[in-house]
């Protein structure tokens, strides 16, 4: 039994704001908000269903500067905001022509999300996920991972003053294990891989009722964080839907929730209901939903990683399914690309905006230019690539693949004759 | 003979919104608008002198989510945010009552500038620079660095489709180079140290009369962009002044800008001129403002900088008169600290408010925990502190300090008892 679901006298009322209950995707089966992922009618993820009532563009432009401006479309409760936070979101929308102009492309917008307080899209989701558990009476925030995740769960309770624990593989290397040691949770080293400290998140989770693991037993919850990614997007092009969006996949969640993002702003009158196409970025070494997607399958197979983009190498994506609907719904198309093209990409939206992403960032530029290769992305419509990771986290990548124009003597002569070279 | 200074035909009206001339600050002598930044009448710094005119909260309120809502009050282009450029600022100001607590402080805000494109204030700087550059007529940006300035010049130019000539030490950190170089500009590397190549800046500044050395040639301008700090922090406070900011020193620029904003937000009638004070933060390894401070000196001596707080190490700050004056003005101080607190405030913030802070941000934190044990910080007045570079830059200085509470086997209890330890 959780805390949530204790039934003293102590126990207050739920306050999730808009969120009435579960629904599980396959059937439809619904059950009471919890902190739970499965159904057990059907098996199937649960996600969270709303009551929205009138939600206007006033209210959220009168919002704060962070993700809560979208308090009532999260399952979030109604002051969010006052309680101490790591505030993100609002990154930057840049209209990038010099990018375009090298891919061929009439007009690309950079949805920036290495501006979030631990530089990555999961500082949204995490502050989600916490300010849930908060209100289903955990205290303590966890997650497995390799990453960004670590990253944004142990400052995000550093910063409310809870209890971490992370889990991470023991041979992760010694920077990222810094920078997510130094916020000073419990982050334990597991002796095994990935998978190995995976399963044991699912065990603790299942023994330890006060500890939220964010992307397993808060789940519902923690994933419609990314909603605010399409949130942004839209109000910052002016309260309108972008034609085509470039999304990269891990567990596939993220599409998802962004083009249920999009859907919502669209019932809610918020923005016009145009038309838009929902594209689908993987590694060619971990492409297991660009490979159900080639084959028109609706099933995807399992497959082991092996590719440099870490933050996306997700075998068994968990959403996969899910994202070949949203894709094949809107017209949209999934691709792969090797890691030559992923450091490519990197370097590419370096070098025309001066954005420096991680390698899922170089996933989702490079997957872009192949779309565009292939002809399933219209050159002359307005397109979003969203860039969800940093680069100073992953500056193994560009190893060896740049560096200094020349090495020179301090003198005015050397220096010209460097850069005549 | 500069760009700027030409006479021909195709020379059109310098558009520097409400600059009108340039003032020494030893005697006021005024000169134009130009690309210079010594007097060549009294040869101190020269600052840029406005005609603001009025301007409005609801003007400001009403811009972009980035400095050039300031506009106004910038030597820029009436149309500046039109033009390709990183778009910087508008960054967190986050309460921190977890921090305050630590300190025995009332009430702390932190200026997260971490959320800068390239993750410092320097973004800031350097787009000013480059704004007012690009009216000048030149036509490659350039610096001598070692390390935020570097990424921020690179990026900027890379953004705005111009050429870019970064000089560095050819001894600097493999990481340093790597996030530099990513952006593809003139990376060049110079066999001396750090003096070395700020002398060959000053030499190529002279016989390149296309390229703006953003803390060279076009310093008066870079330098006022440090003013949107205290801009920011104004109006995210609802639109008035802390009692107490603590503010690193390098050069002293940012710290004389800082006040130089709240003035003339005073001034304009923007927030009401309430009594504030400046403390300054160095590391004790480069402390030669804190020196003369503390021996009641109004000149600097130069020392030779040996810190790990090394984005602070100038050993001859240009501004350090300016800094003491500044400080002496509002009643602030000046404090150093040692590397060991320098790491421990890096410590303490990231644990308190999950923020994770280069050493600057650390000397600024243990700089502040040092004013308040000192009585010369008040513990009831409302104290900011400016957090202007990212942690992930200076991982060394983390590096043997910070790690995993204990690597276990994939158990259950393995864990248990590890947390229990």
């Amino acid at each position: 039994m959780t805390a949530a679901l204790s039934s003293t006298s102590t126990k207050r009322t739920l306050d999730l704001g808009p969120a009435v209950e579960l629904v599980s995707k396959e059937e439809g089966h619904r059950q009471p908000l919890a902190p739970e992922f499965v159904s057990a009618e059907d098996f199937s993820p649960l996600e969270v269903a709303y009551d929205f009532g009138r939600v206007r563009r006033e209210d959220i432009e009168a919002g704060p500067r962070n993700i809560w401006r979208y308090k009532k479309l999260l399952p979030v409760p109604s002051n969010v905001e006052e309680i101490p936070n790591t505030e993100p979101g609002c990154t930057r929308l840049v209209r990038a022509d010099r990018l375009a102009k090298a891919l061929g492309l009439k007009r690309v917008w950079v949805k920036d999300d290495t501006g979030n307080p631990t530089h990555s899209f999961k500082d949204r989701v995490v502050a989600v996920a916490l300010a849930a558990a908060r209100e289903f009476g955990f205290d303590t925030l966890a997650c497995p991972s390799t990453g960004n995740l670590a990253n944004a769960v142990a400052a995000a309770a550093a910063r409310a003053g809870w209890q971490s624990v992370v889990l991470i593989p023991s041979s992760l290397e010694r920077a990222k294990i810094l920078t997510t040691a130094v916020y000073d949770g419990n982050l334990i080293a597991v002796d095994g891989n990935y998978d190995d400290v995976n399963r044991l998140a699912t065990q603790l989770a299942a023994e330890h009722e006060t500890w939220a693991f964010v992307n397993v037993n808060v789940r519902p919850y923690y994933s419609e964080g990314s909603k605010t990614l399409a949130f942004e997007v839209a109000e910052q092009l002016g309260w309108r839907l972008p034609e085509q969006i470039v999304v990269p996949i891990a567990s596939g969640s993220q599409l998802t929730k962004v083009d249920k993002g999009f859907r919502e702003f669209g019932k809610l009158g918020l923005v016009e209901e145009t038309p838009y196409k929902v594209f689908g970025a993987q590694a060619t070494g971990c492409s297991p939903v660009s490979t159900a997607f080639r084959n028109g399958h609706d099933v995807v197979q399992p497959v082991k990683p092996d590719t440099i983009a870490r933050s996306l190498a997700i075998g068994n994506p968990a959403d996969g399914p899910y994202v070949l609907d949203t894709v094949n719904r809107t017209g949209g198309a999934i691709e792969d690309v090797s890691d030559e093209e992923v450091v490519e990409g990197i370097r590419l939206l370096a070098r025309t905006e001066g954005i420096f992403t991680e390698t899922a960032g170089g996933v989702t530029v490079a997957t872009a230019k192949k779309l565009i290769e292939t002809g399933k992305l219209d050159p002359d419509a307005e397109t979003v690539l969203l860039i969800t990771g940093d680069g100073l986290k992953t500056l193994d990548a560009i190893e060896g693949q740049v560096g200094p124009k020349a090495t020179v003597p301090p003198s005015v002569d050397a220096v010209r004759r460097a850069l005549e070279s």
